[in-house]
């Protein structure tokens, strides 16, 4: 079974993963910017993701994300598939898993996380990397716009791909820390369980 | 013309395809999944509905469910199409009208019956044979949620088949007995008529 | 660089476009509807887009559609397209712009303007065209509706075509006459100006 995780960036998906992987170690985490990325050097040569992007055309770039789309594909046993729905760009959503993507990747559900915007901020802001980086703080309004977009996004998705949508419930104040991290690793370690 | 009639399970869809029926008797009403089982039953000799699922390889079933949609297609005349849009599974939304199953199907209007969530947990408490099989009861926020996501899913497919999704608006409380059902027969009958 | 621009009719997007085009001149403002009817009358030799819907046969008129994406898809330097997402029709939602001709068309932004639909309301009041022709008041909650489904159908393009959905944000009060308009047109330039 291949489950793609998705939910806005700083929401806590990694620790996530972590914690499947600890609970299920047999899982395979796969991240497909990496899968890209591997492509892509043995390819084209790139050094490196910046290089990546910037040095291959935009038509090379389509047929790379579809090769690395398929190589997931055809990976057996239980897979975690680490990406995004949306990608920030121009002050707009771009797909991150377009419908000819998804198709070739053949995950069995895309597993899509909605936290309470406050919770998301709250976590980014003890996220040192993004104070370090000095990343615009987003405001709940521009989380909650991207959490919507992304129901869309993996809608026209799994329409296309034909996949399951689990919209996983986490929009309420945890009553313990990592709370939402052991809800939804279970919910992850459940699905593939049968 | 084809029209695709769609709700959410339990909200009233039988009893408003009866009373079309009345209105106007030369309409054929198809349903899809019988459709897929007379296929089935032709190619693989399936028994019953269960053995399709269970004994026809992933690959062939959504061969069958395109050659199925297909069938529909070349139907001329007034057709009304019973399927549903989500099918729950995994906890999530399965597509019941994948973006290429439509693209076969050439419906003109997917007319997608909206309710108030309380109405639809009214209806399903009075219908008896939701009390037999024991299904799980749903809350007003699962029943919402589908409604939602059966939007998304409507317009995916009608972005890729082509069609007009009309939102039929039955969110409001009956002032009589079977309203909403009149009422939405009629808006069928007229799409048919003209 | 190539824009869609859109939003709910008589929201005020001809007057956002004139204003682009006064702060950047060198961009090409291209209809995608004039475009279908310059093909049609070459190839078809109808007289008007009346004739053209109703003289042509449906899947050629779908293959029009696409060989005018086609010839804009072709267009270089900075473009912006003007056309719908959505289209009323028998009480519902027509794509505007489907999967395969977004794919033609290749637009690297959606622009989707969005407003409170009462300062759409107040717009089409003001506007003598819409009093003339006598065309329905639409209330506030169909308004809202149909910016609802433009961006469903945004996203279902976006993934399809892979280009960005940049939601513009016109939903306040304007402090100023033509505030949305110099906000929106501002947008588009610096998105053009890279």
């Amino acid at each position: 079974m291949k489950i793609v995780i998705v939910a806005v960036p700083g929401a806590g998906k990694t620790t996530v993963m972590k914690r499947v992987k600890e609970l299920l170690p047999k899982v395979k985490i796969v991240n497909y910017g990496d899968v890209m990325f591997k492509v892509a050097r043995e390819r084209y040569g790139v050094k490196d993701r910046d290089e990546m992007r910037k040095k291959i055309p935009i038509e090379e770039y389509r047929k790379l994300q579809l090769e690395a789309a398929r190589e997931i594909g055809r990976l057996t046993g239980n897979v975690l598939i680490d990406t995004h729905l949306t990608i920030k760009m121009h002050g707009g959503f771009y797909p991150g898993l377009p419908a000819d993507v998804v198709a070739e990747m053949k995950p069995d559900i895309i597993f899509l996380m909605e936290f309470r915007p406050e919770d998301v901020i709250e976590r980014r802001l003890k996220d040192l990397k993004g104070v370090r980086t000095g990343r615009d703080v987003e405001g709940p309004e521009e989380i909650e716009l991207q959490q919507q977009m992304n129901r869309y996004f993996a809608v026209a998705a799994a329409s296309y791909g034909r996949c399951v949508v689990r919209i996983a419930n986490l929009r309420y104040k945890q009553s313990r820390p990592y709370e939402h991290t052991e809800v939804a690793a279970k919910m992850i370690v459940e699905l593939f369980s049968g």
